[in-house]
């Protein structure tokens, strides 16, 4: 439940604040902030681990493409230094800071600003993260803020590093493409994990549901509900920028996009349909459990039910009739044969009720 | 079931009236009015409790900031009198008393329209209150109109008299954002105290699952209908006054118009989202529960079966068959070690079932 | 039940007849039919309790306001006449004649005409009915035809005799705005009844819950069925006579038209709400009623199980392994303290279970 | 089941064949086809029972209005020479021949193209039967293909005999018009029979709930799936030729195409109110049949706990501690009243359970 | 759950490539690729069976119609080499590549791409497959590329061969339009074989429902859940191709495109018609059982109940007050007909249930 109690909690304190005020909103946080600052083109690539005020005002005139990756954004000074370098409105440096928001694109004049949810899968506690990622892009500089430090976007340095595909021949923009792209593929890497969680819940739901089984597909449909929270304004942004032409965003990409929006859809739609399986998993769950029980209930009530005119036939010849010396008071228990007599009686209902039983199909 | 009652009972008394009757439609309240005129510029900044005519005649035509609140709206004579003094249409003043109203925006010749529902969560009773806010914009005049004295707006207040931020920069146009905004962040608050209700509820659910957790649930999921039936058309007025260019709404605000959108969509989503949650929670108090009662009939049945089979061979022996003198006649009983042997046979049974029963893992 | 029988039985009289044939299509009906010719301007005002085929003839050339409204219309022939001097199409004709049509609006060259239901509570039988009300409204001429004498439009007719409000000062626009007006009132006062019924039904709920709960829910569940299909028509129809500029209909009344709208919006959600609220009830009906079942079940299990062993060892002690004559048969009756010794046994017993069922929590 | 296993057979037998190939796809029929040719205009009026080719290719060239009725389309060879004939495209006599299809129309360059499914109830079955009705209007000539004889057109023929309305004043266009107009109006009728189907059902569902009382519901729930997915594409239909200015189809009956579209929507909220209905019904009977069987389980399960405590009671006065000669040995067995006592004791504890059952309202 | 294994293992593989890398995505395969180029006009036809490149380039420039269909795209390089003769965007390429593409349709320069799922219905484990087919059409070649050899588009190469129908007498717009409906055909195949599965289904249903049933309902919905995700875009796709005016299909093919949209649609009703059925028999399943279960319980409470006083009687007559001599301690069991006297009792008793039972319709 942790993320609805900080998604409340923090955006609450905002209450009342002037709009445009910074804050930084999102779980609390000490570690360092790790910054790195890429400069490449055609030819030339360089990349520092600082933020040197000066360098990157240079850097922003040239005509070379600079992307900055701030990982960590709980220093809320560095943020607004970044954003009074970049000309940024208050209303982007207050959103940048506020960790909840959803996927969205924002035009102003001189930049985009983006926001998306990167998903994490975390092995150990079979659990999502979505952590949030901002873009501000201008004519050639690429800003790009995450919330903690991850691997997500160590393909693409690499790709940049190497100088291999189309993304040194390209500027920024197709460096936005390439990490919302990175992010895109995420989401199926954390599909993948959740479908293999299905399957193993799957197998346990068919061999011995146990009431941690409805546990575990109860956390996956939560799961579910929270990705496609995250899924559906990322298409809706992608789709944004896609049909709408997005200045800084050059003709050559359009495939890219349209390539990259029917990821999304795909994403969306294998969400869809995990939802469905997962329904129908509860579905099974209870009618399996009742099933069981039932079947236990059954078989034990039959038991029961046999022994039942036993017990009785057991009781009758225990009554104490035989101490008045009478020809009609139970003369069974005067027979040579009268023991044998009653248990064969009992012998014969027993068989006789079997028989019933298995002809109804009760057993 | 208040809300309902009210609901209903109020605005069927005016059933048969000509429209645009000033009729106050609303819970019945005695208490005191409160008037705030506060008049505001770059520079100067007064504020009085009182209703002066003439002096709001004056600041009407001045080109001072001017914003008149009233808290309390069931001194219809009052209501009236200011309606005359803004040339309100007779519509609008019903609009304003009527509070069972649905956010709405509707633009006339000479001022604009808003209505908002302004959520509070009381803690006392865990319940959410959802009082009515009217806005009448006009070229430097906001008027507010609220059921009640509340503490919602207090802080835009500050923020005009200490003349921080933006707000005495500009004019009635952002001030009635900023108010908006306050509405917006109100139900954030009261999504924070639902969702730590429901952090609670699940804890109790998973812990001990009480009848009373159920109706909790249930009235959780009444106060999201409530909240829903609210923030929709709220999302809508907002969206209305963001696309269209509305009059009396300077250029310079569309970016917070967008921003407000955006925290309106953001409200609703959770709410959806916290219903797809209650509901879910629902189906796991509901296999939960009888799951329990499933453990404890089966553990209770497997005891009575056990017990069921040895009442029977004690019956068996309690048979009178002994009086006949025929060694047929329950030789058992004439045994030396008859009772060790009819003890033995139910000690007997009684590990032959246990062992079955453990076998089918019924218990 | 009897809704859906007349709907049929009804509509299906008229499969293979012409189009445009004039058949009347309703309960069957034999009262009196009642004619109310109301002419009115701003300083005239003359009612006619009769059908004055000349008189009106006459009122239609004249500049002043002229209302007829006829209660009843199983007088096929008298529509026929009115359709007649009003030169209405047959397909209209028809349609006022079939009391089952849904909310509408059509326009024709010389007339505009309208369809709506109109609910009232029956407060005996607690049920809804709808009755359907056809406007024809010319240039200064409004006919109405109901089904049976109502009170509904009473207020409307006092106001126009009294000349109270804007009723006299505008023509038949307003007055067709005014009768429209009191058709979603209505729709109000009986979702307000309907309001106290499900208050009522809640705390039967909460403290009792019966079959009888359930059946009212499932009648106050199909009412809202009914309701929903008579709005939803309703608001679709007055949408489309605001939006699109309809002749006879003066500008000046656009904005009580946005107002009516917003209103029949209310009612719709209002129905949504109890429709949502009524499939909570059946839920919560639901869980209750098997909650109690568990209840009396798990007690009475406990219960026998608890005596289950005690019968047990009352039946070991009835064996009648005694009569054989060995140290090993049944010593304990042979005991001086072998009954204390039983019966503390089975106290013993007793206390055992009581303690293990109160920790598992079974009672 | 039959509707599926048919229209799947019969459609796949296709796959694979070239489009437009005219094969006969339906039910295997081998009775004979009717051909009805009926020529008209307001004067005249000639009837032929048989496909006379020259005489068709004369009328179609004459200005009088012409209707070509095939009752059973079996016969491809007929069909093809109808197509020719009349120019039609091989997807065309492909779509008549195919009785699969769902309601559409298409507008080729000489000819319009619909296709509606005509209902009909089988009183005896208590099923619904969909035939495939094929429109072909040209300027003044329409073919109607229908699958099997049947009576829905009798009514418009006999209009077209005596002359009786606007049927003869008009051409073949107002003619298709009343045939759509005899489909809807066969809707009307179906939904009757099932509303009277509806009834039943419910009286049956509360005087006496039986598993066929299920099983009635569940076939009328499929029934309306069915109706719904003919009525669905109907009304869109209907929708396109009355928005689209289609040719062939004159000004003068678009008032009567808006009214048959008003019927189509009529039919179609009729279906969902149903559904709805129907979906209540079924909760009603589930939860009425596990509170009966609740009810019986509790009465025994009381009856049971009554008796329990009495059996041990006796075994315990069954017991042997007699034989002991000790005073602490069952002294109530040698008491003068031990018997009254017992019984006594047995009359206590029942009146004791029948007091707390009753309080606890458990019966 | 093979399917959503595969599905997401594969596409993780490629999370952080740049994106256009060509990398083959599905399921392992090693068998060998089958190539088959068809070139022929109204009067020509050749096929080859394997790929000349020479022979391909010089087809691409003459004026007859090339088709050239590869089975099996597990061989990248030949893939790539294709793309390269023809020009392809490297997306494409990728796409051609990744088998778990939605149907869609991207138009580029100098080609079109349609990608679209063809089902397969295996017979012997009941089980639907769903292969990609990639189509790309250029002014007068259309390369097709299929996942594995397969039947589906014999009948197609057989019409060319044979210049059967329309087919040679237009060039590789009609082909692929003919490919697309084979296709379309395919899922009428599939569904017919999942409507007989249906109807045995519910023959078991009504007959013996038994755990396989329910198994294998949930696997009919889950299957229907994936035809439902195949079909949805595919009609979306045939769709925008018949809407927009796509470049390289010919004018005179939209009547046949119209024809295959309303195809898909009939499809998609199909399958949604499916899922309402199949969700009305999971209602019937879980009642049936239900149903079961409660009449094996009511007759066993019922025998039970019946048996439960006969043992009290035999209970209380086997106590041992007759060893006091006194009159009131059970005088009979010295009657002389105390033993009838007792067995009467019992008959009495049962008798009275007997009636009681039937007279409440227990059983």
């Amino acid at each position: 439940m942790a993320f609805f109690f900080n998604y409340q909690e923090t955006t609450s304190e905002k209450a009342g604040l002037p709009p445009g005020t910074a804050v930084y909103v999102g779980e609390e946080r000490t570690g360092p902030i790790k910054v790195t600052l890429t400069d490449y083109d055609r030819d030339n690539y360089t990349s520092l681990a600082e933020l040197d005020e000066d360098n990157l005002k240079h850097l922003a005139t040239t005509s070379s493409c600079t992307w900055l990756n701030i990982d960590g954004i709980h220093d809320v000074e560095l943020i607004k230094k970044v954003g009074d370098i970049f000309n940024l409105h208050s209303l982007t440096v207050e959103d940048i800071l506020n960790t909840r928001q959803r996927a969205k694109v924002e035009i102003y004049d001189n930049y985009i600003y983006f926001v998306a949810r990167l998903p994490e899968f975390d092995e150990e506690n079979k659990q999502v993260t979505l952590e949030q990622v901002s873009f501000i892009l201008t004519d050639h500089v690429l800003l790009t803020f995450q919330e903690k430090e991850s691997n997500a976007f160590n393909e693409v340095r690499k790709r940049i590093a190497t100088g291999k595909g189309r993304i040194r021949k390209m500027c920024v923009d197709y460096l936005t493409y390439a990490l919302l792209d990175s992010v895109v593929d995420n989401f199926f890497v954390v599909l993948e994990n959740m479908g293999e969680e299905l399957e193993e819940l799957e197998e346990e739901l068919l061999e011995n549901p146990q009431p941690s089984t409805l546990h575990r597909i109860h956390l996956m449909k939560r799961e579910m509900i929270l990705l496609r929270k995250a899924v559906w304004p990322l298409r809706e942004m992608i789709g944004t920028i896609q049909r709408d032409e997005v200045t800084f965003l050059g003709q050559e990409i359009s495939f890219y996009l349209r390539d990259l929006y029917d990821h999304t859809v795909q994403v969306m739609e294998t969400v869809e349909t995990f939802r469905d399986i997962i329904s129908g998993m509860l579905d099974i769950y209870l009618s399996s459990v009742s099933h069981r029980t039932n079947e236990v209930m059954k078989v034990l009530t039959i038991f029961a039910a046999i022994f039942i005119p036993l017990t009785f036939i057991a009781g009758l010849y225990g009554m104490n009739f035989n101490t008045a010396k009478s020809p009609f008071n139970m003369p069974e228990l005067n027979w040579a044969y009268g023991y044998p007599f009653a248990l064969g009686l009992m012998a014969t209902v027993t068989i006789g009720m079997v028989i019933f039983f298995k002809r109804n199909k009760w057993f």
